[in-house]
């Protein structure tokens, strides 16, 4: 099988590797077809490591994938032979506690593309259990399928925050994920976004989007953004997008009595934590790890066009570009949201 | 003062009447502007009463109101003259165990404009607690101000749903709170949202909306529409806006394992409830009384252009031609949603 | 194997029987060690249905069990030959959308111990999957085990009443759910619990435990009980397990404002419910099947002396005597809170 | 009137003193009985700060206290003349946003019994709102009505934990809020609680209780003793009671997946936190400051017998001795849980 290969730090190879291709009775094979890049592709690539996940081993990249069902296990009665489908990259152990419980993405023991050493999805053919295969409606795309899998992030996100209709909320963040969350936020039942950044470049993208107001750290005092729109109240939720130890500064101060802070970024180091500016107006704290039980919702927001990812997608490579498309990603330019691969032809 | 006075059953009379006007510190006076006729004034014009609440003596009819502040009192700092609003009808009092719960919709001794025996606000001039009392947004006109008591009905159900992003919802009943609710489902995170009627002018008018599909069950089974559209799993929420009996049978069929059924609409009569049916899903219901906290909530939507209440209001009224108005509400045309009465010139 | 054999209506063998006992490699094969009689045992002695289940062949009765394990499957690393435990009676579909979420007790594939046509329990030997089979503690007898598969739906009502320290709630029905619900009740946070019922003999054994107050409604008024207990207020949670309809009459206006209401009885026909009475306090409504992931804790409460189940178990029979033990059941003797079988030596 | 008087930093008189006794409509008066000393009492004493209330001005200490009603104001209904009560010792502005909310305990102008520059309660009489004034059930004594208030800080952190019935929970801490955080913990559903400490005598005066388990962490290693209790699934609830920064350090290893770290203990400085080990379990944190809408709630538990605080009270001095008393807290002895002040005679 043809595949995008990590051989080791900064070693990318287009070329074949054996890979399990049994399918089981609960799975099915899929052509993928479209294959979007994720920071933590890009951060393997670089690094070879992220915490404790170390490429050892070459490792096929690629974890955000929509493609087209060529064969079904036999027990599987939710999909057939040439549905349109996106997948979940992680598939948990389902006798696990945290499964049992509905929490398989905290169940320690998920087996997750693209997370040493199991192998990513870059590569034309998959198996996939048919309990993480979703069906694509008729009009979300391929592309957009691809974008499910960071978009539900952003879901899980919201989903935890618990968006009373019509919260005002501040996303610390204008990445991909900061973007994708502020979506989720708004089509979750937020009234307005406020995105925060340091890059007018990415504050301009979000803006595109009617309900989200950019605000600009490196000219603009966020708290006085904050209390001007809020009239000194705060704002209901904060999603922490940025994963940078300078947000949780003074971050409680920017939040309504009895507010949340949803953790999404991860930083590098742990931060700085005001604990009695958290108490001193009971501040609710919620972290996310990945998401659980969210693409059909993602999906959902997209086929009923509450959530319009394309404006996010900024350019497609061919397979064979693969390697050009991850040192394009590498590059880190403030005007990529997305890159992504397509495989089909 | 110039009033639209319920003198008794069926009969109006637009005419001078002695109202408290004494505003204290902590109140606003206001000039109305417009006043929605609801449901609830017209049940008291054609009836005298609804349930325990009997017009007794005459009564001015309104409660659906937006106005300018003309004067406001010495302690108060969140309004000045001018500014433009609309307002809560229900005065709470502060000292009672729900209010101060911060469930002030529950305080039995609130009181409540034109519910017997306290007087309502089809009428130019009124006094009003200013906590009470919300600036309009600029781009909120005070026609919108004027829709967002019943909108609050509706954002109280969306409220109590806990509705998680991406939720599919139903709407029983396309009359104003139906349709209302339905806005505020999707607003507050819905992907979309069914609406099941017997008039189909009714479902036209809620089918305007993106995200709205209208379910005309004089010719389409209910549950088989559920089914299909939701691959026999059932809708996430339920809101039961129609207050109709046979709305009960078999409701809990409707909906997903673990899901809700929200009581919006009000039944003249006890209904009949399966019990067991909903345990079988382990169904919770939540029953909406008015709303609480939520009127700054239904502005931010409307002025986020989230919420669209413009092609809900069907026609308008000058204050001269009240009588005419409450005539035309009588009727009961399937097509008008909300009229409305123009007091200002 | 020898089994309690339900031939049909009124006619219990105590005979061979031949049932399944392959063991998967995540199974278990326990001894039985005691059994303990439900109200729906010996509904199908008596009747020989509930509702849609019909009992159209031999079935082994029994589904409240404690036990020993004697082997263990392949892949089962939590438990060991000789522990003591208890079982879950209910195993549901691994695969299916309520399960996956955390919902099994609502899946509507479940296969459920002595519901036609699934045999029960009664028989000397059964196999188990190991994922509902729990240890015992140390201090923990299997007369407790066999009590905790009915405590766990008052364990299942406890938790989605939402308890907060200090509540005060009201159990209708002092059977054994109903008294089973109010020690969860007052277990999990519960300040005291009032329970009422006709029968005195019911209430005696009720008013045993300390925090429990009985109202006996042959001679008292429920309503001005929990007017003068509560001030005037009413009680935070009220969990309905009579199944009578008359429990519904005026059942809201015993709630305080924005309570809860548990459905935990199962009237048989469907009850008149006043809507608008439980709008004008906004009341929650909880419905509950079974349960799902309580088992371990009802043998935390337990094993920590929280709750005693002890005084609950009026008399057990040896496993020859299990026909007498179901005729004395069908007696329904008041102070009959629970009868068990006792199959080991 | 006589007071005990904080003059400045470690110099106390018991000394007449101009105190404002008019009583409102809605204020009671009342004789105050006993006066626990708390440890923010202590610090004013020792350093004449908190942080940023500074002791500027003399200053009447004491906030934990019960009493008898001696006058009642005009509109006054709950209470009369001789009823026996306790008394929140915060009164916030009944107007403010948070208060109206229901989250009068953020609402930043609150005006609180001995934080300056508010005089406190350790004067014979005081005047208090009747809705911040409780009365004391017939079996609850002056002294423990004085521990209602540490008592309602546990409560604060139970409430917020949202206990589901059976949890274990970790008390983190085994000073005063730490043994009242783990009685309203056992009380508010936990089936059982480990508490820990450095300080064997403190752990001894917890282990008292059944329910709770010490764990002496100068000896053993906290995380083994929370895996072999639990597994290795970890605790459901950490009620972080010590406020010291080293308690933070592997503290979400200790919670199990999706479980919850409540905030009580107030840390000096901003303490280093795991962000990334809360997000690998979903960990939520909650955070308390003070209560609200809870001193009844305290009240039921300890007149049902649920809690009983009598054990945590040290010791007892006369009112004239309170200078004494005040030396004797401030030497910080860990036998000492609570020491009290009684002025009545």
């Amino acid at each position: 099988m043809q595949a995008l290969v990590l051989e080791k730090t900064r070693q990318l190879s287009l070329r074949e590797i054996d890979l399990p291709l049994d399918m089981g009775a609960d799975d099915v094979t899929i052509a993928i077809d479209t294959v979007g890049i994720c920071g933590s592709d890009v951060h393997y690539f670089t690094h070879g490591r992220i915490g404790p996940y170390v490429v050892n081993a070459p490792m096929v990249l690629g974890h955000e994938a929509a493609g087209t069902v060529t064969a079904i296990g036999a027990n599987v009665k939710t999909l057939k032979v040439g549905d349109r489908v996106c997948m979940e990259p992680g598939i948990p152990d389902p006798s696990s506690r945290a499964t049992r419980l509905g929490l398989y993405n905290v169940d320690p023991e998920v087996v997750f593309w693209a997370t040493p050493p199991v192998h990513g999805c870059l590569t034309p053919q998959v198996v996939h259990p048919a309990a993480f295969t979703f069906k694509l409606p008729g009009n979300v795309s391929f592309a957009e399928g691809a974008m499910i899998e960071p978009l539900a992030v952003g879901m899980q996100a919201a989903a935890k925050a618990k968006i009373a209709p019509g919260d005002t909320a501040l996303v610390i963040g204008a990445g991909p994920i900061g973007i994708l969350t502020a979506l989720a936020a708004l089509a979750g039942g937020c009234a307005r976004v406020l995105i925060s950044d340091l890059q007018k470049t990415k504050l301009d993208i979000a803006a595109q989007y009617p309900g989200i107001t950019p605000v600009d750290i490196s000219k603009e005092n966020l708290k006085t953004v904050i209390d001007e729109t809020t009239k000194g109240w705060g704002v209901d939720v904060i999603f922490e997008a940025s994963g940078s130890p300078k947000a949780f500064e003074g971050i409680f101060d920017l939040v309504r009595p009895s507010g949340v802070v949803v953790l999404v970024g991860m930083p590098v180091a742990p931060v700085t934590f005001d604990v009695v500016g958290a108490q001193a107006r009971e501040i609710r704290i919620e972290s996310v790890f990945r998401y659980a039980h969210v693409f059909d919702r993602a999906l959902e927001l997209i086929a009923s066009g509450k959530i319009d990812v394309k404006p996010l997608i900024t350019e497609t490579f061919p397979f064979d570009q693969s390697i050009a498309a991850f040192e394009r990603a590498a590059e880190g330019r403030p005007g990529d949201v997305k890159l992504q691969i397509k495989l089909a032809k």
